[in-house]
């Protein structure tokens, strides 16, 4: 099995933020040098410059590339489900990764046109995990063994990685996430997720709002046992393996943001490497992604999942790195104004 | 020569709203029908399904492609330079031609990465413009033989345009259009463009101020006249061009956009096969996509030009159209909910 960086306890992972690689200073002022040489006004390509200097500190080199472009959606099924917070049962997850399996859903044709290489990982589909508002999720060892089992499933060759998932209900263990590392009511945190009502959306947030008061006590780091489900810790799991590599990290929207709170909320530098593609629909994301200090890339009113908008990002990285490594400098161009 | 759209004089325009090909509506309806069926929540691609559905009105098939995308540049100089309106000096619009075709700009890399065919045209770039501020910039006739110009770079065979200019002091000229076309005082439409700083922003004000005033009185469409510069004329007939062809059209950014200005205000119509690529970093753009009621589909803090924004947005088109194309129907995929 794959040495992965995952612990032996939750408790252990705050310490990981100095442990594992940072980001290379040098590379990326040596990007923005170059950046600053390129034949066009300094910082007219806005959003694009930022990405090609962060991709160049994470990668350790003046010019990154993504040759191989790595994706990966987990999936999982919840507990919480029991609840009746969502209107669709719980089959379904298992019917997307089918369709996952055979190329019909939105993240294989996004990933085929973005260049990335897919691969679903079903975590236990027919073993939910514990409903939260009764006790915990998971287990720290269940959590422990799926972190490793994500991380387990990152490519340490990629050169960027896409993460996504699926697992009906799981907009309600997001919600629980968020509303506990950062506080504030359930109410600002819930969302309509896949097609609930009002009424679906307020007995959303009193679940949401039993299971973070029931968990309350613990530490953050020991919320992704109690409230998120595997896909989460899965997640998290792949998002160390990714930082042990040097491998940045495109999250998707507000479920794949969510999954991560946990460890920002132990250590913000857990996640130093890890961008978010898009800004979902869902209403709690924007607030999560004030909270974490991350602005996404793209603003599509998409709320899919799957990494559909991780996918659309992972375009416009390309298109940031195509201008960084191929673009003439004034010098060579013979442009003045340089 | 290839026959344009282009009629006789510019006040024979706004009649062509009438008589130019419509959005085919059994098309978008059909695509509409397809994209509820795909195995996702309903809506939850977002602005992808959107743009599938505007694809499939346009190109008259409820399954819309872009098999051939086209890329044109047009480039210009103004006289309005003289009034000192910009930093670099005219001779940069001819180096960043040189740039285009040596393949060394933004736009080529963008052009490559979006599969996208890139042509360049220079307009007369020895002979500027007159300056707005003392009196027409170009004749109506001179004004009518560049829109033919840029019609006729219109490849009738292509399945999308992607739209986009070079032309130092094209800032100012844009932020002329857009007053002239939408009202508001100069300030509200001018920005740093290519690096003005405070006192630069200043005076493009007052100049914008003065050729609006000067030309206050002039119908719409002769604005473009009395105010646009050439690559902007090339433009507007490009965009007559791409919908006698029924080819749905990328604008770029701020100067893109205004160009067109003149045929919103004449009849608004004559813009319903354009979107917006991209929503610039220049003050006056949200204001002016606001007044013509298009929502630009990226947002990434740029301010080039060139049709840097546009070609980022074809990737995000051809993201819609893979999903719309590829992705399984709830019954072909077996998935409950559809």
């Amino acid at each position: 099995m794959t040495r992965t960086p995952v612990p032996d306890s939750l408790g252990a992972i705050a310490a990981l933020a100095e442990t594992l690689p940072q980001r290379d200073d040098a590379s990326a002022r040596a990007a923005r040098a170059r950046q600053d040489q390129l034949t066009k006004p300094p910082g007219s390509l806005g959003r694009l410059e930022e990405l090609a200097v962060f991709l160049a500190g994470w990668q350790q080199r003046e010019r990154p590339a993504i040759a191989r472009a790595q994706a990966l959606v987990f999936a999982g099924n919840h507990g919480v489900c029991a609840r009746g917070v969502n209107p669709f049962p719980q089959e379904v997850t298992a019917q997307m990764v089918a369709n996952f399996e055979a190329g019909g859903a939105a993240i294989n044709q996004l990933c085929r046109e973005a260049q990335a290489d897919l691969s679903v990982v079903a975590l236990d589909l027919d073993r939910p995990t514990a409903d939260f508002t009764e006790g915990p999720a998971m287990s720290e060892a269940e959590t422990l063994e799926t972190m490793n089992r994500g991380a387990a499933a990152v490519d340490p060759g990629a050169d960027l990685l896409v993460l996504g998932e699926m697992g009906i209900g799981n907009s309600t263990v997001a919600a629980a996430l968020a509303n506990a590392a950062f506080g504030g009511a359930a109410g600002d945190w819930v969302g309509h997720g896949t097609g609930s009502d009002s009424a679906g959306l307020a007995l959303k947030a009193r679940v949401v709002a039993e299971g973070v008061a029931r968990h309350a006590a613990l530490p953050a780091i020991a919320q992704l046992a109690a409230l998120g489900g595997r896909e989460q810790a899965a997640i998290c799991g792949a998002v160390l393996a990714a930082r042990t590599a040097r491998i940045p990290v495109l999250l998707d929207g507000f479920i794949c943001t969510a999954a991560t709170a946990p460890l920002h909320a132990t250590a913000p530098a857990l996640l130093d490497h890890c961008l978010v593609g898009h800004a979902s629909r869902e209403p709690g994301h924007a607030r999560l992604c004030d909270a974490m200090g991350k602005e996404p890339v793209l603003s599509l009113d998409m709320a899919l999942g799957e990494g559909s908008g991780a996918a659309l990002a992972l375009m416009i990285l390309r298109g940031a790195l195509a201008c960084h490594d191929g673009m003439a400098t004034f010098a060579e161009a013979g442009v003045a104004g340089g």
